[in-house]
C-alpha cells in the first residue's frame, strides 16, 4: 500500500510536467510557476482514496494476473484525473461556501495573492483532465467512452451542487423542506457519482468492459457514496477538526445535512422551534444550541445505527453480484470507508 | 439574415428543452426553473455572431449547394455550443473582474438571489456543451474530433484568462511589463481561439475536413481575433456604453489593455509618471486623468491606423489562401467585425 501510494505520487510528477509543457499554450516562467504552485497546493494533498482505487480496482478486476507497468501508469493517470476533478470541485466549492480551511491549510482562494483568480484556477484544473486523457488514451478504443464518462459524471456533480446551493436558499425560509429524500438526491449527485462510481467505471473501461452492462455496479456504488456523504455530514459536526483537516460549518451555513434532517424528524414541537431559531446562524451561541440538541436527540447513536444498517444493505447487494472479481472491487471500496474517522 | 437568426433562436428552444429533460439528472420543479432562468439570462442575449457564423461558414464551405434542414440544425447546435461556452466564460469573468453590467443588464452574480451560486452556474453552462454534442453528434465520425476541439479551445481560453489575471497582479507593481507582445499573447489565448477559430473549425469538421490541414486558416483567424480584442479594448474606453451594453472598467481594473500598452509606448517621462500615478485606481478623478492622457496622445488616431493596417494584413493573407470557399468564409467573418461600434 505504501508502495502503491509512492508509485502513484510519481505519476503525479510526470503528469504535472507534461501539463506544464502542453504545446497548446505558449508558456512563460510566470505562467508555469503559477500553475505548478496551484497544482501542488490543491491536487495531491488529499487522502487520494478516489485516485488510488482506480489502480486497486483494475488489479482486482484482472484477478491476480498482476498489472503491467503500462497498466499501472494508465490506471494511475485515470486516478489522477479523478483527483484533479476533485480538486476542481473543492477549489470552487470553498469559494461558494465561503470556507476557510481545507485539508489542514487555508482554502486556495483565501491566499492574498489568489482571491477570485481561484475561479479560473478551478477551470484550469478541470481543463487539465481532457489534456491528460488525450495524451495517454487517444489511441485506445475506449477513449470516447472515457470522455463521455467524465463529462456525464461532472454534469451530475454540478447538478448536485446546484440543488445543494438552491436548497439552502429555500431552506432558509422553511426547514421542513429538508427531507430525507431531498438529502439523498443532493448527496447522490454531488458526491456519489464522482467519488464512488467514477473510479470503478474507469477501471471497468480499462478492463475492456462496457458500462451499459454494469448498471447494478453503479447502483451499489451510488449507495456507498450516499453512506459516505452521511459520514461526511456526521464528521462535520462530530469529527475531530485536526483529523478531518477542516472546521465544519454546516450548521452555520444552513446546510441540508443528514444531521439536521434527522434532528427535525426526531424533534418535538419545542425542539423544532429551537432548531428553527438557531440553525444557520454564524454566532457560536446559536451553533452551540444546535449541537446541544443533536446530543439531546442522541444523533450519535442514530448515526451508528444508520451506519451498521447501511453497511449490511450494501454487503448484501455486493454478495448478490455474479462476478467474484467485481465483488472484490466493491468490498475493497467499502472497507476503505466503513467507520472512517476522516 | 433576420430569417437565419430566427431559425437559430428556435434551435435554442429545442436545445434548452432537451437539457431540462436530460436523463442523467433527476429533475425537480425547483431545479428546472433555476436552470431555465439562468440560461435565458445568460445565453441568448449577446450578438450571437460566434454562433451564427458556424451556420454561415458551413454554407460558404458548401459553395452554394445550400444546407439541408439537418445541416442547418446541426450547425446551429454547434453555434449554440459556442454561445454556451461564451456565456460560461462571461459569467465567471464578471465575477473575477467584479463587473457590474453585461449586455445591458446586471451581471448574473449581482442578482441578490444568485451571488456566488453563479460560480456553479458557470460550471453548469460548461457542462451543457458535451451533453448537446453527445445527443446530436455521438454517431458522427467527427464526434471525437469535436470533443477534442472544444477541450483544446477551452484550455487555451482558460490559460489566456490566467495570464490576463496574473499579469494584472504583476502590472500593479510595474506598468512597463505591459508590452505589446504580452498583450498579443493574452488576447490570442483569451479571445481569439474561441471567438474566431472555433466557429470555423466546427464548420470545417462538419464539412468533412481534418483540422490538421488547416493551420493557415487558424493563423488568420487568430490574427482576426487579436484585432477584435484590440477593438474591444478600444471600445471599453471610447465606445458608447449604451451601444456596447456595459460600462468599461479596464482603467480602474489595471487591465493590460491595448490602450495602456500604446500609451506607455508613446509617453514621455512626465506622461509615464502620470500614467503610473493614475492607472488602476477606482476614483473617477484618476480615471479622468488617464482618459485625458489618451486623448492627448491621440490614441483614437493611433487606433484607426492600427485598424486599417490590420485589415490590410488580414485581407492579404486571406487572398493568399488556395480555396475560394475558405476565402469567402474568412472574408465574411472579417466583414462582420471591421469598424464595429459594439
Ligand atoms: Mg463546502
Ligand atoms: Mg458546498
Ligand atoms: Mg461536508
Ligand atoms: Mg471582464
Ligand atoms: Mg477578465
Ligand atoms: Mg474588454
Amino acid at each position: 500500500m505504501a508502495d502503491l501510494k509512492s508509485t502513484f505520487l510519481k505519476v503525479y510528477d510526470v503528469l504535472k510536467k507534461d501539463l506544464l509543457e502542453d504545446p497548446a499554450f505558449e508558456w512563460s516562467p510566470d505562467s508555469s510557476q503559477w500553475v505548478e504552485k496551484m497544482l501542488d497546493y490543491n491536487v495531491p494533498g488529499g487522502k487520494l482514496n478516489r485516485g488510488l482505487s482506480v489502480v486497486d480496482s483494475l488489479k482486482l478486476l484482472k484477478e491476480g494476473d498482476g498489472l503491467t507497468e503500462d497498466e499501472i501508469f494508465l490506471s494511475s493517470t485515470l486516478g489522477w484525473c479523478i483527483e484533479w476533478l476533485q480538486a476542481y470541485f473543492l477549489v470552487l466549492d470553498d469559494i461558494m461556501d465561503a470556507s476557510h480551511t481545507r485539508r489542514g491549510q487555508p482554502c486556495w482562494f483565501r491566499l492574498p495573492k489568489v482571491g477570485m483568480i481561484a475561479v479560473n484556477d478551478g477551470i484550469l484544473l478541470r481543463n487539465h483532465i481532457p489534456r491528460m486523457l488525450k495524451k495517454h488514451f487517444r489511441n485506445k478504443d475506449y477513449y470516447v467512452d472515457l470522455l463521455d464518462l467524465f463529462n456525464e459524471v461532472e454534469f451530475q456533480t454540478a447538478h448536485g451542487q446546484m440543488i445543494d446551493l438552491i436548497t439552502t436558499l429555500e431552506g432558509e425560509k422553511d426547514l421542513s423542506k429538508y427531507t430525507e429524500s431531498l438529502h439523498r438526491r443532493i448527496v447522490q449527485y454531488k458526491t456519489a457519482y464522482y467519488s464512488f462510481y467514477l473510479p470503478v467505471a474507469c477501471a471497468l473501461l480499462m478492463a475492456g468492459e462496457k458500462l451499459e452492462s454494469h448498471i447494478e455496479v453503479q447502483n451499489i456504488l451510488v449507495e456507498m457514496g450516499t453512506y459516505f456523504q452521511v459520514q461526511d455530514d456526521y464528521l462535520d459536526c462530530f469529527g475531530d477538526p485536526e483529523t478531518i483537516g477542516k472546521i465544519g460549518t454546516d450548521i452555520e451555513d444552513f446546510k441540508c445535512s443528514w444531521l439536521v434532517v434527522k434532528a427535525f424528524q426526531l424533534s418535538n414541537e419545542e425542539q423544532k422551534k429551537l432548531l428553527l431559531e438557531n440553525y444557520g446562524k454564524a454566532d457560536p451561541g446559536n451553533v452551540a444550541k444546535v449541537k446541544a440538541l443533536y446530543h439531546e436527540l442522541n444523533l450519535q447513536g442514530v448515526f451508528e445505527e444508520y451506519e451498521s444498517k447501511s453497511y449490511e444493505k450494501i454487503i448484501t447487494s455486493i454478495e448478490a453480484h455474479p462476478s467474484k472479481a467485481v465483488q472484490a472491487v466493491l468490498k475493497s471500496f467499502l472497507g476503505k470507508i466503513y467507520k472512517r474517522q476522516k
